[in-house]
């Protein structure tokens, strides 16, 4: 463990003192880039999403692209609007699994908590995968294996979390960042178009190979995809409500404020990006083989790189800054999760729903168990996915729609129980009006949530939908578990433990060598009321050198020989301890076990391999205590 | 555990007392069969070994037959008569391991206990396979899958020796059942070759794909495989020499009789077998598709069978016993291995070169982690070679011979001793000739093992050859290790460990609840010097809280808080105890830890984890003693 301590520091850093847990209230102008930056990163392949799905059938579909887009921003300003009641509502910070506990019970409080927890497992693997996918359009070395450039990204985001780096000031200026050259391509695309200059794509004169011709049903279905993947421009809106808290004074309303400044900025960019995209013509398509046009041996570059590229046209740096910025962003989006999971396990840990260590901060002030699982299962996702946004995103929206439903109806409950305390009129009607926003709210969203169950159900939203109720009985299990225990311990109010009269030790002795001779005479220091050294014979020549040897030395505690026909060390022992117990049931039994200490994992399978059995069994008697004796063999020293 | 118990004493059974190990002395009539029984069983594939290698040079060469089976038959009573010295000289049993360790040192005898050990796995796996063979060619089901079928035995096997059910007698009638029926096979083979009546195998008339044409060196060197692969009638010679003290008294002489007797019955057996094979005219082939006639779905017979099939003719019954007689001597042969190879593990453990546990015998009377041993590398070489008899020989010859030369070696350095220390002439006459046929069987030999090793390498022995020295390398390093160990450990003579003047006791409390309670008056019973509770600050809120109930509660025990800047449970409890142990060197530190005894597995990754990690910690500070005071959860009681 000592060696492992070293390496430990030399990647984690020193510890961080509990005084260092940074105080934050944030004035708006960092909060927004803190918390909209998960939010504004998907505007980078919220577009895209829509476009691929048009694009199974064909160049024509891309016609429905604006209304989609438009469809999108509606339930963006819903979704807002409802949220802006929520921070309202908790200007101490709830998020949606603390809103939904408190309103609808721990049923739907552990739903909630599954789908957020699978979010940020899929928020790390969709960011990162659409980060690489940015970063393979303009460093063509990074077109393959995704999913290997993926892990070691996420591995990556790893060490930097378990090190406690990632946090705070390192948000805000990439995110001005990405919202300026997003903003700079709007603009100068804008005024390219006003001057009437040409502005076409690479991909403008390909063709897309139609899957199938959609008509009638099949249409409608083929849209109400395209529309489900454009909402993935949602996920991330709660990470502001989640940070109430951290706001300068008067809190709510700064967040409430911030939330609006997001959706216009948000909605301005998806508009914007998806204006261009239809009118530089970008095509883009599930696989590669399905464009015709592309050059053999490439690879698909991402919308947002084609658009930058048909924009700036001969200022290819400008490309090249704006792709940067879209990775940055995504990767900081991907490194929310590792505050928002860590925190969720950590309440739900504190809750009783996780095991309780999850709320044990590790050394670096973070909670390193919930990094350490976020990264693992999101490594899988992107393994599994080879680093397709497209196949990954089928899985993510669904638990964002689950965590919005819930929460709207939640805060529903919410102030339909206000309504029952408030007789004030003014009051009622502002409160009816709050209520009346989040019901549309929960509408809206849980349509949304029907629309993406039922139009990705076959293309993995099914893995969700099975996921959840696992996670959410497996935490309602444990749950149990621990309130169980609990009241199994608790001791009543007067209760107080009767004091055993007499204490009864026992030495477990098989040869003379320093470890024994310690284990007793540490024994004989407990001053017990009664002292027996104990062997078991299995052999009786080794017996009698030992009684001889025990003799000759005067040891002052006598040794009791324990005879053993089924040569087994354990129940002869167990026998006797039980039968002193039965004997003095007011006794308490002292084992005192010599136990070695091993350097090397190996040596352990060539020591105390008995006594680790023996002490399993001892624990189960009452009124017995296993006392280890330590003995440090040379080889674990060496590395002190 | 106590649901295992059950488990454990439904499948093997009760427990056997230490008196009801079976005191052998036997009779020759029972001796023959118990312990020749491996060594006759490898005639029921020795002579199908040779004509397979034949087969690869087609038809013609199964002529060079005859001449082989003699070379095997000459070296085998080279071997028979070397082995009478070894029973002689070490009439308290001498297996290979113990007169090479005695005669050559720990190095040579580490090498027969590795290729022993190798030798017993391979014994199962190749008399296993076999007897499956044996069956598959009666009862068409056991044709396929050889390899299922084959480990499905061996865990029969496994189970009949945990339960101690296979032994003794149960070789008795088997034994004498195989002997008889080949004896009835080869009689009635003679009678009817004398009567000119005709006895044609099924595969008589069927052609063999020869290979290559073997011409020359390539000739030669296929004649040394194919004597290599008759030499397997060796095997098993051993088991009488390692069973010497069983026998009835002068235990030496019967014992070097049986060896006599064992010689000619099984060389009878193998002559008669190879005759009757070639007068019959099998044919078989490595693989099934090498064979022009066998119909199609069919699988080849084994040689036994199909020469049975041709001697009895239409008294097809006899052939179905003398399957059933093979079978069974074949599964017995297997079972000799678990005999000895949990004996040649506990003696290895005895003698340190192995775990030690290995020498604790078992519930039922047996070395169960020997058995467990041998049964699962057994299944994976069976399982690997999917049950094919013939794979499985490449690797067991070696071990044998290797076992063989270096048993022989030892021997000619014991006869060489004796004469240093004899005067008297005649029996200076007798032991040089003793020493002459030694030498005669060291050199006969270690030819064979050359002959083996080159025909064999790189069909399979290689992996003896690289196993052998790893195995023996382990088996060392554990020997250096326990040996550093006990010098490390050794208590000189008039030490006495210093008694240690004051105890000081804490008890780690993080609630107030049951089993801290407990904890606390277990502690008080022991009346240390000094007694304190501890409990670590995470929380400042929880703290207070806990502070107020304990004074509320009026525990007469200091309550010390722990201030944990990192919110690390363990730092501060370490520090604290290195603090104590500095400031009073002679003070011995007991630290009580209370500690949650679980019911299910799962219910682990819910308590405890902190205490495990911080018992591991503790035990490295010298003078400091652990003791756990166990709280059985309700669920730990469920299966009492």
């Amino acid at each position: 463990v000592p060696l492992g301590d070293g390496v430990k520091r030399l990647v984690l850093g020193r510890a961080l003192r509990n005084d260092r847990i940074p105080r934050r209230e944030l004035s708006k102008r960092t909060a927004i880039p803190m918390f909209a930056s998960d939010a504004l990163s998907s505007n980078a392949y919220a577009t895209q999403e829509i476009l691929l799905v048009l694009s199974l059938g064909g160049f024509a579909l891309l016609a429905y692209g604006p209304w989609i887009a438009l469809a999108v921003i509606a339930v963006f300003f819903i979704v807002i609007g409802a949220y802006r009641q929520n921070v309202r509502a908790y200007p101490d910070g709830g998020g949606d699994y603390e809103v939904v506990l408190r309103n609808l019970g721990s049923g739907p409080g552990v739903v909630v908590a599954s789908a957020l927890l699978i979010d940020y497992v899929l928020t790390v693997a969709v960011a990162v995968s659409a980060a690489i996918a940015n970063l393979g359009s303009v460093i063509p070395v990074f077109s393959g294996y995704r999913g290997i450039w993926a892990a070691i990204a996420i591995g990556m985001l790893t060490v930097m979390n378990l090190r406690g780096a990632a946090r705070g000031r390192l948000f805000v200026l990439p995110t001005y960042f990405f919202v300026a050259s997003i903003g700079v391509l709007i603009v100068t695309g804008i005024i390219r178009s006003v001057l009437g200059q040409p502005m076409m794509a690479e991909s403008a004169n390909w063709d897309i190979i139609a899957q199938d011709s959609f008509t009638g049903l099949a249409l409608a279905f083929l849209i109400a995809r395209a529309f489900a993947s454009g909402t993935t421009a949602l996920t991330g809106i709660q990470v502001v409500a989640n940070n109430v808290p951290s706001f300068q004074k008067p809190q709510a309303r700064n967040a409430a404020a911030t939330l609006g400044f997001l959706a216009v900025i948000s909605m301005a960019m998806f508009a914007g990006i998806t204006w261009l995209a239809l009118r530089t013509q970008v095509k883009i398509a599930q696989r590669d083989s399905d464009l015709i046009g592309l050059p053999i041996g490439e690879s698909q570059k991402t919308v947002i790189v084609q658009v930058a590229a048909a924009v700036f046209g001969e200022w290819w740096v400008l490309v090249g800054i704006l792709a940067a910025a879209t990775v940055l962003i995504l990767l900081l989006a991907a490194n929310t999760a590792y505050q928002g999971f860590p925190l969720l396990s950590s309440s739900l840990g504190r809750d009783g729903f996780l095991p309780r260590q999850l709320h044990t901060r590790g050394n670096r002030l973070v909670y390193s168990n919930g990094i350490l699982v976020l990264s693992g299962v999101s490594v899988v996702a992107v393994l599994l996915a080879q680093g397709n946004v497209s196949a990954l995103i089928q899985l993510y929206i669904v638990g964002v729609f689950i965590a919005f439903s819930l929460s709207q109806l939640a805060m529903m409950r919410h102030w339909s129980r206000a309504l029952q305390h408030v007789g004030d009129r003014a009051e009622r009607r502002i409160i009816a009006r709050s209520r009346l926003i989040n019901t549309v709210g929960f509408l809206a969203t849980s349509s949304v949530l029907l629309i993406v169950l039922v139009s990705k159900f076959t293309r993995g939203a099914w893995i969700v939908v099975l996921a959840v109720p696992i996670i959410s009985l497996v935490m309602l299990g444990i749950h149990r578990h621990y309130e169980q225990v609990a009241r199994e311990l608790a001791a009543a109010e007067a209760e107080s433990a009767a004091l055993p009269t007499r204490v009864h030790a026992l030495v477990l002795v098989s040869k003379i060598h320093k470890p024994a001779l310690r284990a007793v005479s540490y024994a004989r220091a407990t001053r017990p009321t009664v002292l027996e050294a104990v062997t078991v014979q299995v052999d009786e020549q080794d017996t009698r050198r030992l009684v001889r040897e025990w003799e000759a030395r005067d040891i002052p505690v006598t040794l009791k020989v324990l005879d053993s026909p089924y040569r087994d060390i354990t129940r002869p022992i167990l026998e006797y301890v039980s039968a002193i117990r039965s004997d003095n049931p007011n006794d308490l039994v002292i084992v005192y076990v010599p136990e070695y200490i091993v350097g090397h994992w190996w040596e352990r399978f060539l020591h105390n391999t008995s006594s680790a059995r023996l002490k399993k069994r001892l624990q189960l008697i009452p009124g017995v205590m296993i006392t280890s004796v330590p003995w440090r063999l040379e080889s674990s020293k060496r590395h002190d």
